[in-house]
């Protein structure tokens, strides 16, 4: 797999999603490594064209000679299990691309194995040789929270029709986007769209220090306008990143929130493993669950 | 707050939802209460109704003399840190009903928080004396995950108009829910809707055993149709669950969730505050996650 080997790396993908025993082994040797490449995440509300967006994007980096990683995270088909969302992926064009690297990732119902899984599958796609990896997403809130902790650099996408949205979430979303893309950009409403952004932007919402100044750009992920400008605010980002010392300290909370839940989930798995014997006199109310939780603790 | 005091019963959900350090204090005090009241979660996709739904079934509760708890859970506003949705709430015309309780939990970021500040929330307001307890949550995915771990009774909502959805999402959804319900049942649709959740549910994929039969009914919110007839699937409900054991099953699986929670949430935020020390290291490669992960669990 470290040989750029794609049918290994799907297999080690599969490993580390499922939270296969293998896989501190494989993260062990993978993570040296890691940091290679830079971590694209895209968001917003459903229907904005992240996917055609994702799939442009592509486009650019594979004409670069860049080797690609997309992974898309579907919050919602955790409770069926695995879906593969294969068909909202505009991305098909791309899947016998021997340089893309495509994955969805369901999230199995466990609500923070989401943003532990995504660490392994990145782990794993950076050790297999890629130079960009987009995290997509389906859905939003739990979602953005999700991309915006695993992610460099962060691309909310909106579109013209959905500027009563921005109103109402204006500091949450202003809080996680470092790009800001107004899609769909041949709809009526994308200069009201673009400057209510702008607006929110000057109230100093935006998560990333000076000098960068946040981008708010309009594409049209159809035709391809404005993708390439799209492409190279991305770059300009990795650029800051570096320049500024804030992508080291990105990275530092990265695994900061990778170790944390690496702990927290092999603790949660271990305490649900040993509650049985607590269960009935919880229900027979003699005791309650924060003895019991802290009773767990102590051993 | 034991007494029934609002204003005390609403200093204890702040507690508990800040997760203070006296909310394990009150929860030992609390959870003698709890299991009285019944659980109810309201889930669906957004703009189905469930706000206005969960306030007709507040009226009905109250015309009864029972007393009702209402938890507005916003897994989306989790980002911008505690945003009250009180707008989104059609639920106003009960605030000032001194037997009814409403609270809108935001999850300030904190996923798996979640859940843990929902059973937290959830032994005050028992304590404070619940008969029931409705927990509507806003949007989906992860949301309803969380519902369906919360809840003894889950009540599914969609309308006409989201008949895709149903057909999409078969699978996910079916096994959620204990009661569906198809709402604007005034639009045109309703019975195509109807029978294609009948339709579902008969591939065996509800989440009760027999004998429970997962009753389809379709209501009006906005002028009350249908709704004491879903009142009174709920409380059939209830009785199926005391009767079968399948409540009994459920609250033990609620259990074991709350303490897994309670114990991999105090994991989590004691690597967090270990980990200062590991990430120079880790950003430079010289160690990996996996390994400082198990360090700090071996610890």
């Amino acid at each position: 797999m470290l040989a750029g080997d794609t049918a290994a790396a799907s297999r080690a993908l599969s490993l580390v999603i499922n939270e296969d025993v293998r896989s501190d082994a494989m993260i062990r040797a993978f993570f040296m490594k890691s940091g290679a490449a830079q971590k694209i995440g895209i968001c917003g509300p459903p229907g904005a064209g992240k996917s055609t967006l994702a799939a442009r994007l592509v486009s650019i980096y594979r004409k670069r000679g860049l080797k690609v990683g997309v992974l898309a995270v579907d919050p919602s088909s955790s409770i069926s299990g695995g879906a593969f969302l294969g068909d909202r992926l505009r991305i098909q064009e791309h899947a016998m691309d021997s340089g893309v690297f495509i994955r969805s990732v369901a999230t199995r119902g466990m609500v923070g194995g989401v943003s532990h899984t995504i660490f392994g599958a990145i782990h794993v796609l950076e050790a297999w040789g890629c130079d960009r990896i987009i995290v997509e997403t389906v859905g939003t809130g739990q979602a953005e929270v999700i991309i915006a902790r695993v992610a460099d650099t962060v691309v909310y996408v909106t579109t013209p029709t959905m500027g009563d949205e921005i109103q109402a979430m204006k500091a949450g979303v202003m809080e996680i986007g470092d790009v800001f893309v107004v899609n769909k950009g041949d709809l009526a409403g994308k200069d009201k769209a673009l400057s209510d952004i702008k607006a929110a932007l000057g109230l100093g919402l935006s998560r990333d220090p000076p000098p960068w100044e946040t981008p708010v750009l309009s594409t049209s992920a159809l035709t391809g306008t404005g993708v390439e400008a799209l492409s190279a605010a991305l770059e300009a980002h990795a650029k800051y990143l570096r320049d500024s010392g804030e992508g080291r300290r990105r990275l530092k909370q990265q695994h900061r929130e990778e170790v944390s839940l690496y702990v927290s989930r092999r603790v949660y798995q271990d305490a649900l493993s040993q509650l049985d014997r607590y269960l009935d006199d919880l229900a027979d109310h003699k005791t309650d669950p924060a003895t019991v939780g802290a009773r767990i603790l102590k051993k």
